[in-house]
């Protein structure tokens, strides 16, 4: 996950400008090594998502004030190994416990260990990784471990590696290099230490934001010879792929994981209908109750923020610019307004467009003492909060993630994140959300590994609807949810299989 | 609106085995003229759709015994045309007066007429129509005149015609020949009598079922050479224009706007909301605060069924077969379970799944006494209702539409509507949504009407999305709603038209 | 029930002043005959309740236009018995039918029947009754008669019988007097009837408005020295019997049912829930998604009926006088605002405040075309009604219940039941809810009937909460609800005995 | 508040057994001064509450590891003067922003400082406080000095104290004597310490817990002579208080503002409805999206958490004990269980009942692996914690507030909070409704200051009514709510002043 991907608004589909140009410049920086001298210069040289703050909630121990560099560090595990840079392997075991937490709720997971093992699906498979580095990776990468894969791993983002949990990898032998608070220096450097190493070439690339695949793709084009395919699970990384797939630069076939149905749905409505509440009663400890809030925005994700808040006694209003969405807030019972109209009177306001400057600084101007403003869309650009940085306002950090931007009255606004991502940033995301996510990834490997000579092109595919459902079926155990079977007569009645798929793909769910 | 389409559960979207039969049947039996002798073996000679029953409200002022066929009648308008046939042309005040309340209701419509009269988009048309006749539909009708064009209707069902607002038709000019109760041979002498006229032509046919297109194609295939082109409505219809087309037949271009999103959406989801509501508590009056009932289908109508149960406290169960829609029962807080782990203890059993006999006798024979039954869904196969008639069971009509079934413990199930669709039977389409499917039909004719030599082929078409978005749009005032504009930086940030489309083809809203 | 009770908004606790007014020209008018000759004058002679209008439902198959007076015939039931008088004998198996179908939800009834009959805890009891006459009313006599009661019954409402049910009843040999369209001449010869019998004189009464009681302390003061309790349902006639007690000249003990909780609540939030939504759909069809909706009063009834549109998608607006009601409506999420900030905007008025002249003319003029009208609150005072029958306003009756009362620009208002109670006029009250009254008058009469001499004084009692308690749980099965049972540990520790009472008095439920 | 009130389930009203125990025990200790030593046996001779642990969010700035006792410090607030003892009155200007932070959402305060200061209506008062001493509770402290009174301030929990608002107090000069970590010595001390001052006494008592009031009331009966009253907060000091006035021996008049509607609604149903989310997030960033939940009664307390969890999600089943509030879960639609029925298959057991025992070490026994097992009711004895410390069984502390059982067969339990409150100690109370609270105490301490001789006796009080409704109209303004005022009319017609009281005391709501 990226930050900023399953967040889209409505118009999250189209190519948005920003890629366009981030695309572009990625291309021009991308042959250049980043060195910290060139940092400034270089600070499109990464994607957005590697660089974007990430959740508080992503340290559990690091109160120390260790200040050396894990690269100048001399660190092995208890098996003697030092084919890993993690920040403290001492932090090994409380890690483990993170990870086995995680592993009670990623059942689909384990289950695949189980059915799979036998016969080793991954035999022989080298998987080069670039992902967020969390508990719940660490299952992902023994679940492909125990299916017989090797792995090397780099974190996808220079702030969202959980050191604890790199740590238990590194002393359960996983080659993991990756710390909390990279420099992009150390960001490209991790990568290519799991790329350039003497004596093993990998075979599978699983990514989060395309980083990976590009340095590989610009330092070591060789290697994609023996690769057998790329796994891509962000909206970026994806829209990279793309591109090289439209200027015929695309050397092996690659899924796309991110537009499955099962992991839309999750990302977007299942899981903000509950980070919207968690993120904004971690900042502010408000109360939602009779609070008047505006939603700007109503694709999966505005729907899910809006029918937590309406469930919790929330008055929320509704933007749109697609009436076909704004008929559905309409009939789901939101007064669709333009943002002027409720600007003064709103306690909360709560992006989820795609777009950009929805928030713009004359409706900042415009909401009242204490208005709450934060963002739940793609990226960081729907609040303009750079136009907030201005001499007359005076910023205030009142808790962390939590600013008072104060007017030359008096008045306050309260901006969460700094118009980042609120539920990245300020909450966390569900296990079972992420289990979902990382079953895709795992059996979009199997799939990709497995595959028959021919069966893909050098093409971005989607995950064939059939895995959709069947990453599905392996979360309903979880809900102790009976499936039904269809009969024979009832099968050839409807014209289906009975194994599914059981839907066009058209299907809107 | 055909009865049943609209109401299909998670598997509609695949050819269903009886429409194949059902098709294949048709062609056999289409060039035979019914006779009143050769009855029973035409039963199969019209669509499914034509014959199923139809709401309870549909009529409103009939209590007379006139027996007189219509056909045998001698009537004249005010103006004194006598071309028309309907039930009696005296109902003609009482039908104004619905059409007048359906205005109130269809803000499209009247929208529609006001922006287009002027340059009548619709001049020359002449439109030859068969549909179900109500209030709505007249609002329909007399906005195609009001655009220019000149119409011939008849009904495309034989129990859903409203005598009143047929004579209301007539009174004002529109040959309508349709009434409440035909016969099959009543049925096909209505259609060939828009038809087959002297001086008149139709060149272009808007059809809900696909009869009349069928009769035109069997009778007078000679017309398709002025005919520009077919709106069709129904799930059926739709897919024997695809058969058609499939076989090289069709020769003029056709609009399936069925698939439409809007419509979809509104026949489905919203609409069963609150229909679920409706017939129940028409029929039997009674309480869902408590009520234990389990949905059959997790498509768009369970879902729109299960909300509405449970916010008037009813526990709600789920069957599914489809791993996804499942996932989506568990998120949204149903129970997922196999239909006989509940069948002893639920208190209503309602199907929405457009399968067949998803409820058996056997599950029949072990619902606890009292149970409810009955059917949203798509067509009357989804309970085995025949499975009923037999000798051991006693059946016993208490009030219109609602049956109980006697076993001969005493045991009582409440079957309603003998099986057929609950919605349908036992209440209203609310006019708002018929609003929505009526604005789609005359769009649809005028954009086949205008369209310039070579846009469409002789092929079926879906309604272009920027056509949704438009008839979303002109339902937003009924709710006061206000649409945000995108700004020019906007809209090339998402890469997007200012005026739409706004997503693409498989956006799943 | 009255109509009009378990109705009211939030200070329908408060003596009204019509109530007061009623009681006055009651008294006066009391002692004279009423004759139909003295007709007008004598229209407040009787309660409002008695001659308020009832559900369209009514009836079940009366279309006969027998205009016989059932004074004046002549009939037998099948045993050969004629102390009865109702409209038509032989309809008493479709009464029959409908008995049998409401047993089906009446379970506590027949439970109390199963219970208490082996001892017959009524045996030698003569009640006379004066309620409702309808299929529940009938469950509930025959359970009294099955415990040991002789009962007489006469109608407390002029419109509410449903004649087959008393046909049904008198079948069965209930000496019943009641039919649907009595004279208010009629109306006392009934009542008469059930009192002044040769050889009979009754020691119970059981009243729903107070008219009974009054008549036999007018006519027949000396009965009461016989009499040993009085129970009454309604709000009314509770009123009625605290003036009596007040002015010292009640002479026996009098349960006050009305203020149960059991009754209140299921009287009140659960059916209002429901009935609004039925109300509104059976007489307008309306869709609610989208519709903006002002309910004037947050009370038990408006919490309902909010909770219920909000459900279906309407957007809620609530007007209320008290900051405490006020401040729950904030919290559950509505907007609250005086009724002249909305009034031009709304879709629909719903009044539940038991109050008067809450929409006025005024606000009436301000409505936006097509607003609908309609007052599930306290009698029939809160819309202004009055107000509209003048000259420049043109009154259409569209449909039953539904008026449209036309502006001289053409705007129509949709008025419903004419300002009546939109529940009892418009939809039917579920059977579950009626069962809930029924035993609660049935555990009234055991438990006056078998006092002790000494424990109930010339006084008005609540029901005992114990009864209260035991009312509801005779209702869990229907929901197959397993009640915990405390250990003797726990009740210690609370302080509670086992069997209850749970709760003090005070607690808010 | 204390912890524990505010939140119980259905018999909260009875006198519980552990209280009469502790009062009982709290006679005896009460003489004794604590010292360190005798610290074992004094376990017992403060309040369950105010040894209770608090909030983790507690503290926000302490990472020092001072160890220094506050009562060994010197320390001056920028004014010179040492009249206080605080942890570090250096933190006073982080103390200061959080004060003003709440401000923002106590505008009840903020008015009722507006509002009365002209008149100075607690001019000539000298407040002894003790309460948890937070941002909310200064802003009590600042609005009562701002209309005129003097305070003196310790803490009412061991635990509960933000130092840095403590320091903010002291800094702009109020006698605060409170820090996190007290030891029950330094408790008393405290206590001491504002009473017992040179050349100042106190003329009321503000009170939460009534461990101050005992206090005065041992060591300094004789003040209770210039006391014009006592203010008490808390369930378990307002039946200490009806203890006393029970055995004659109180001798001022006491204000019991824990019952107040507006409070007990506040504290309940809305708060819990929030926490119950609250707490679950943060403690284990769970999904609610189909979990199954069990809710151990269904008070005001049980209402809430079934309302939120069921809106997320989650499948709800309910235990209750009172078969009216159990028909209420149905109506709501709640399967209705016995504990032992579900709980093999729940996620998540929730107590809310104020008994003990209510999950015992059988149902523990019973549980499913990573089963969450949690307390919103009174105290901490609902779950059988004590059950758990057995050798065979082993606990794992893995995050704050957060431990795993583990059973021989690695089955875990995720325990939260140890079985105390789950919101007071894993989510924070929302402003607002201390806002309530705040100034429901600075209305009832106003009241009683300025009550005429001979308003209130030596006895324990209500809340008047009216107060209640002036506490809500004073908190309307936040969410913009316009309240109607009744017409002269329309009061008389109602029987009620068009201030209010506006409801009986008996009322629901």
């Amino acid at each position: 996950m990226e930050n900023g991907d399953g967040n889209e608004g409505t118009s999250a589909f189209h190519v948005p400008e920003w890629m366009q140009i981030q695309f572009a410049d990625q291309k021009q920086e991308f042959n250049k090594r980043p060195t910290k001298i060139g940092r400034r210069s270089l600070s499109r040289s990464i994607s957005q998502s590697s660089t974007d703050s990430y959740s508080s909630a992503a340290s559990y121990t690091d109160s120390s004030d260790d200040e050396t560099s894990p690269r100048d560090k001399q660190q092995k595990n208890s098996k003697g190994s030092s084919d890993f840079c993690v920040k403290n392997i001492k932090q090994a075991e409380f890690g483990r416990r993170e990870i086995e937490i995680a592993e009670q709720e990623m059942p689909a997971l384990m289950a695949l260990r189980k059915r799979a093992q036998g016969e080793k699906p991954l035999a022989g498979a080298k998987i080069v990784g670039c992902t967020h580095i969390t508990a719940q990776t660490a299952v992902l990468m023994e679940t492909l471990g125990a299916l017989g894969a090797q792995c090397r791993w780099a974190a996808c983002n220079i702030y969202s590696t959980l050191n604890e949990v790199a740590a238990a990898l590194a002393e359960s032998g996983f080659p993991v290099f990756a710390w909390k608070g990279e420099s992009e220096d150390d960001f490209w450097w991790c990568i290519d230490r799991c790329v350039n190493v003497e004596g093993w070439q990998p075979n599978m690339i699983l990514d989060d934001g395309g980083d990976l695949t590009h340095w590989i793709y610009k330092k070591y084009p060789n290697m994609f010879k023996k690769i057998k395919g790329i796994v891509e699970e962000s909206v970026t990384g994806v829209h990279r792929l793309y591109q090289l797939s439209k200027a015929g630069k695309l050397c092996v076939p690659a899924m796309n994981v991110n537009d499955s149905v099962t992991k839309q749905k999750f990302d977007n409505l299942y899981c903000c209908r509950e980070s919207i509440l968690d993120g904004l009663k971690r900042t502010t400890d408000m109360m939602f109750g009779g609070k008047q809030v505006v939603v700007c925005g109503y694709g999966e994700v505005g729907k899910g923020c809006c029918a937590a808040l309406k469930a919790m006694g929330s008055i929320v209003y509704v933007t749109e610019i697609d009436p076909i969405c704004a008929l559905q807030a309409c009939m789901d019972g939101f007064r669709l307004v333009k943002l002027n109209e409720v600007i003064r009177q709103v306690d909360i306001v709560i992006t989820c467009t795609g777009n950009k400057n929805v928030v713009t600084r004359e409706h900042l101007d415009r909401m009242k003492n204490s208005c709450i403003v934060c963002n739940m869309g793609h990226s960081n650009t729907e609040i303009d909060v750079a136009s907030l940085r201005t001499p007359e306002l005076t910023w205030e950090r009142v808790r962390s993630q939590v600013d008072h931007v104060i007017w030359p009255d008096g008045k306050r606004i309260v901006l969460l994140a700094e118009g980042r991502l609120l539920n990245l940033s300020c909450s966390t995301v569900p296990t079972f959300v992420l289990s979902i996510t990382a079953t895709t990834q795992a059996l979009a490997l199997i799939e990709l590994y497995n595959a028959p000579e021919g069966r893909y092109k050098q093409d971005v595919y989607l995950l064939p609807k059939k895995m959709d459902e069947y990453v599905a079926s392996l979360h309903l155990p979880t809900f102790d949810a009976h499936l039904t079977e269809l009969t024979d007569e009832q099968a050839k009645y409807l014209g289906l299989n009975k194994n599914g798929p059981f839907k066009p793909n058209y299907y809107r769910y």
